[in-house]
């Protein structure tokens, strides 16, 4: 089984406008309901491409309860060579899941994204979740993603304990979160560290990639891959550098795009593959999502398409 | 007891961000939930005022449990000379209630407003409402208040169906709808309509305010009070005409400022209190919900102080 842990998950609202306009009154034309947060997304991802899934976190309040049963509907049996189940191991919190509204101009097709906060953790809330990651560490995870920012509450060194528990039980961790809380979990060596660009200038000072991506690596992380949007991906590990990317630049929707990518790095962990086959994974899934229809989802025909042209160029030898 | 339809209710949200800009992505700052829909808001006002209250029409699904739960906090018991309680007669069906979404740029102080559409309503739900409305006015209802857009399902002819019930129990009934509802409405003859200016034109083709509403009571109702904005309030019946407005224009954040004159007319209905009150209460009203610090609610001291400044003058002689 492979998990995610998403603390600050979300249930995503998606508004369809004919055209937002600012202080304007809009009738929403249609409603989709969600669950989010990146490793939820990560979650359905792995599911998609047949990996047992389960994700963690925090769940409460109504959303918290909509949030759930949308992912039970999604877990759902179907047919028998259809996707992997996700199973539901998140953890009840008092206070409310936070929603996120994204409101799609019909007219331009961007979107416009409020996030609301997340729900007060308290600390025996942090402590149960605590309790509930490990016994599910030792229940045998083959690879785990923590994914996110962290609600009100949690400690800002959360991301390191929750690495160091994962090297304890011996399962392969990467790392997937920005500022503060990044720095501190770089510190716990993380198996993997994926930032966009501005995240690894946020946290290194330095713009250019490979630079910043060995800047962070010697903060602590064992690999970074960093996303470069339409420049595909960088990675550096002990055993090199290489970059990747598709043969040409997509037109499409980015959303989601890092969540697939995490989702191929992720299962290249868990199943022990080479860096640059776990790299063109993570490119040819990110490009297959901006080429979906749907927002955020990713598209298997353009996948088995994309995966055998991802061009893995080696930029530094060991 | 006076009783307010809501047949459309919604789980207000309101989002505080610092600036809106179409496109990028917000952290919300605060967040906050309430009861909406016009006819919740009106009863709002009149528990404020003193009045016993209920509210009647359609909630559902998790939205719906949220705002049913607000509605019970409201309604807890306060202190002996505070205000009354709004009883919770909403009718349970099957589609969820819709949520409103306000976004307010705390920059600008404006807000942009995204409407959900309501749930589906079936014929069976709505032969179920209609039970419940005539139970409701068999029990003593002082006037009824029927306000609001229909959700989907609920016939258009739903608002006259409504009045004639009212008619027959002998229950003093005021209109607040817009388009084909409020037109197939009027022919069921309701004591008051209160229309906007856009709305009034909208049905009677006429811009000029005296003319459109005459045009309007010709078309059913014994009374039109149509809302000026910051021109103040018209009312036109078979007494005569009269025109009200607070002395000086006021700046403030006009949400809510319709409602609340419908409560001061739904109140000066249930009490019989002569036309030039009911006009000059409503107008305090509104003006007092112009000024409240709170959008949507009236500020009490400031509706002390306008009531007796309210200028009403004759327009007409009967």
């Amino acid at each position: 089984m492979i998990l995610t842990v998403t603390l600050n998950a979300a249930l995503d609202l998606t508004y369809r406008v004919p055209h937002l306009v600012p202080h304007a009154s809009h009738r929403v034309r249609e409603v989709s309901e969600r669950p989010g947060g990146k490793g939820l997304n990560v979650a359905r991802v792995l599911a998609a491409l047949g990996f047992e899934t389960a994700v963690t976190g925090f769940a409460g309040g109504e959303t918290g309860r909509v949030l759930r049963s949308l992912l039970a509907a999604d877990a759902a049996p179907g047919p028998p060579n259809g996707p992997a189940r996700v199973t539901d191991a998140l953890v009840p919190v008092s206070g409310r899941t936070r929603r996120t509204v994204g409101v799609v101009d019909e007219n331009s097709g961007d979107t416009t994204q409020l996030n609301e906060p997340g729900p007060h953790v308290t600390p025996e809330e942090w402590e149960t979740f605590l309790t509930a990651y490990r016994e599910l560490l030792d229940g045998g995870v083959r690879a785990v993603a923590l994914c996110g920012s962290l609600p009100p509450g949690v400690p800002v060194g959360a991301y390191a304990t929750l690495v160091r528990e994962a090297r304890t039980a011996q399962t392969p961790v990467l790392l997937d979160t920005s500022g503060e809380p990044l720095r501190r979990g770089l510190a716990a060596r993380p198996d993997i560290v994926k930032p966009n660009a501005e995240e690894l200038a946020g946290i290194t000072g330095t713009e250019e990639p490979l630079r910043a991506a060995r800047a962070a690596q010697r903060r602590g992380a064992h690999a970074v891959a960093a996303s470069l949007g339409a420049d595909g991906m960088l990675l550096v590990t002990q055993d090199g550098a290489w970059s990747a990317a598709v043969p040409e630049r997509l037109a499409g929707n980015p959303t989601g795009a890092g969540d697939s990518a995490v989702a191929g790095l992720l299962s290249g962990l868990a199943e022990g593959l080479p860096w640059p086959d776990r790299l063109a994974r993570a490119v040819a899934l990110s490009a297959a999502t901006v080429r979906s229809p749907v927002a955020g989802e990713f598209d298997e025909p353009t996948y088995a398409t994309m995966l055998p042209s991802v061009r893995v160029r080696r930029s530094e030898a060991p």
